[in-house]
């Protein structure tokens, strides 16, 4: 538990005020600059201990235009949706403030003590544990994070629940808990305590004190400006190319046979599709014209077209490049059972953005572990998440560029990236095993397609796809 | 109604296929260019005509992954929403096209048949012009919009629904209306005409006639590009600048007087805000060091935090240039009866737009009316917009100037910017004039404060909120 210095001094309101908006403005020039940051602030606490008041103070103290706040009351946490999915929308900008009322942390409390069947200590432990490391996953990309805990004592919430006028409208907030039951109290207690030390917990006994603490603790964070990207040499193990990735199959299946198989397969996908209840995630990387655009089609051939995004993924944008590389893709995923279809992933962290020099090393590296606790969020809460790798040889990929430029319609999918990206091909395949050994894992299992021949990657592209469906 | 043309041809499926491809793909490369264009279909009718099959089939015959797909089933009109306001957030970018199951018209529909006070032929009518009105104002800032209506006489609906096997899942999307009952299918037909004379009507009894038809009018949409911002010279009146922007008062406040009368104020002003249940929307333009900020911090000093939010408004965002200039304000208003606060508005399209030339005289000349259409939309629906234009001398501004560059903790809030338009002082005061000529409404008036001296400035600023809360 972070404790405020003992004895705490209060500052000059004056000068408070001063330092916060300077050191606001200084935040806020951070944006995409090299020690750019945000600022999530998790706020929690006992009822009427005063949260609301002391934001409402800091915004007094502070430029209320660039200090944020998400009001929402906790929810119970929901079937097919991660703890952070609710919030990830609210991750600010490089140089914004976000405070959040609502939180991972409070609605972890709300469903550990509101559920008729309570969570476990060892889950709620293990959830923890995975809140902490998404929360230092986003302080490694520029999104910094505090966490302070409003408390008060049982006497003390007791005399101010005496004091409230009952037809006050602020009464109806507080009968999610019986904040009458000293029991109930208790266990929220021993609960927190589970998860706040690396809170700063503000005793909300005196008013004047606890605005102060709370606006000196975000003084506090603001002025602790970091420094990204500091060159530091580290090791690499180079994964070595598969023999798969390097020489991929070039065997051609028969048309006819072919058309029968798909047409058998799409129908049998479809159903599969339609019928899992969970969310179904399918993410397609590969090298340029192995044939993600004609495999995606097959997909969703059979499905509804209420019933699937599909997400192109280009250049980020400026507003996207100021938060997380991953927020893009969180905000994209939806929870409640219906199908996304990703045309290029989060993956570019680990090839385009490593091999153009988008990513520092550092951050590149780093990704891989990202990725995976992502994924394993993701799976965790009843998502399928079905990953392909298109492999072709630089051979065919040249003969489909050819085609491609010769056909009318199609001469729109070449563009000067492509030229660029065959350039870099050998590094793109030494990337692609990086990513393949680092990030293949029970949960979210790779599926490699090598193959020259196109009928021949679809039909066993479909087959991945049932197989995973089956297989959990 | 658009006819199609007869005798209708259906054309080869491959031929059409390659050309919707590639019109689809010339519409992409639009994006950011001179011919820009996104395209919205409305989709409805008669249920089992076979929307969802026709959008399928296109789906298969264009490249899924630039044809996005809106779901929701139809919602009845809500209080304190306007009728687009659920659907501003599908308007899609230049170079994409979204199809929209869920529109207005079918929201409109909903409400006229279901709700036990059903909406009269005038209002529905009303509906309907303010509707074609809006889609005009997308049409004039390139985005598209087709509808189509799918409809089946009563006699194949009948046999249709007899086929349905009562187990199917689709069984239950039916129960919206009772398809069965031969008055609700003629009070449906009845009313779809009161708007349909611009949707392409097509006849369901043959699928294959219904795909086709369906698909060709999409192609022809796709391949008409419209040539944006002709120079057209048109005259201009433009409105002399009032007496009172030119040279604001001068008069101080006695700073006991204003400390007291802020006090009280402030207080008053939280307490109205807070208790009125309409949406409440703030907007503040001005000259540069106008004093908006200040005026913004005292609005909010006694409310909540959790029951307003603030919004800034710079330079818009690529994704943001790719859509109607208001599509971002569309999207930040909310409908839950919260305050909204805008610090510079859609105003910037006739002020900073129309004197750095970002947008064509066209462009601007013609936002007038759009931005009255878009204020009365909501104001009509339960919204108090409160609009302010803060002036200040040029004097005056030097001054402040010079003090905030002095000030280190407000030496942030000088930008390039500033000088840039201070230089255009005289150019900034003409627009202001058009503007506050042209858009002063009954539904919602500006709010003129001039003075040089702070505290009048948000003395009288607390005084135009009191009374424009209390008016309505």
């Amino acid at each position: 538990m972070i404790e405020p210095t003992e004895p705490f001094m209060l500052m000059d309101p004056v000068q408070l005020t001063m330092d916060l908006i300077e050191a606001q403005y200084t935040l806020k020039d951070t944006c995409d600059k090299n020690n750019a940051k945000s600022l999530v602030v998790l706020v929690s606490g006992i009822e009427l201990a005063g949260k609301g008041e002391a934001v409402k103070q800091l915004r007094e103290w502070v430029d209320p235009r660039y200090l944020h706040v998400k009001a929402d009351a906790p929810n119970l946490f929901k079937p097919r949706e991660t703890y952070w999915q609710p919030y990830a929308r609210f991750i600010p900008a490089e140089g914004q403030i976000q405070i959040m009322f609502g939180n991972w942390y409070s609605d972890l409390l709300e469903t550990a003590s509101h559920v008729s069947q309570s969570i476990d200590e060892t889950i709620f432990d293990t959830y923890v544990e995975r809140m902490r490391a998404f929360e230092q996953d986003l302080k490694n990309n520029n999104c910094d994070v505090i966490k302070v805990w409003f408390d008060l004592s049982w006497k003390s919430l007791q005399k101010r629940l005496d004091s409230i006028d009952p037809s006050e409208p602020r009464w109806q907030e507080l009968h999610a808990l019986d904040w009458r039951s000293k029991k109930q109290y208790d266990v929220l207690q021993k609960l927190r305590q589970r998860f706040t030390d690396d809170w700063l917990i503000i005793d909300c006994e005196d008013e004047a004190i606890r605005d102060q603490q709370f606006a000196q603790y975000i003084l506090q964070a603001l002025k602790h400006l970091p420094k990204h990207k500091t060159s530091i040499r580290s090791k690499w193990q180079q994964a070595s190319v598969p023999d798969v990735l390097a020489t991929p199959a070039t065997q051609a299946m028969d048309k006819a046979e072919y058309k029968a198989e798909l047409k058998k397969l799409t129908k049998k996908v479809g159903l599969a599709l339609s019928n899992d209840p969970r969310n179904i995630v399918i993410a397609f990387e590969g090298m340029d014209a192995a044939g993600k655009g004609g495999a995606i089609k097959r997909i969703v051939k059979q499905l509804d077209p209420r019933q699937y995004e599909i997400y192109t993924i280009g250049v980020p944008e400026k507003y996207e490049l100021r938060r997380p590389y991953l927020w893009r893709f969180w905000t994209k995923l939806n929870s409640s059972g219906e199908i996304t279809i990703f045309d290029r992933t989060w993956y570019g962290r680990v090839l385009v953005e490593r091999i153009e020099g988008y990513a520092h090393p550092i951050q590149w590296k780093r990704a891989y572990d990202e990725i995976n606790r992502f994924e394993r969020e993701l799976c965790d809460n009843q998502t399928v998440l079905i990953k392909f790798w298109l492999a072709i040889s630089k051979e065919e990929q040249a003969l489909r560029f050819q085609s491609r430029q010769q056909t009318p319609h199609k001469r729109f999918k070449i563009t000067k990236d492509d030229w660029r990206n065959r350039n870099r091909w050998d590094e793109y395949l030494s990337a692609a095993a990086d990513m393949l050994e680092r990030t293949n894992t029970d949960y979210a299992p790779w599926h490699v397609i090598a193959t020259d021949d196109k009928y021949t990657a679809r039909i066993e592209m479909l087959h991945a796809i049932l197989k995973q469906l089956k297989a959990v």
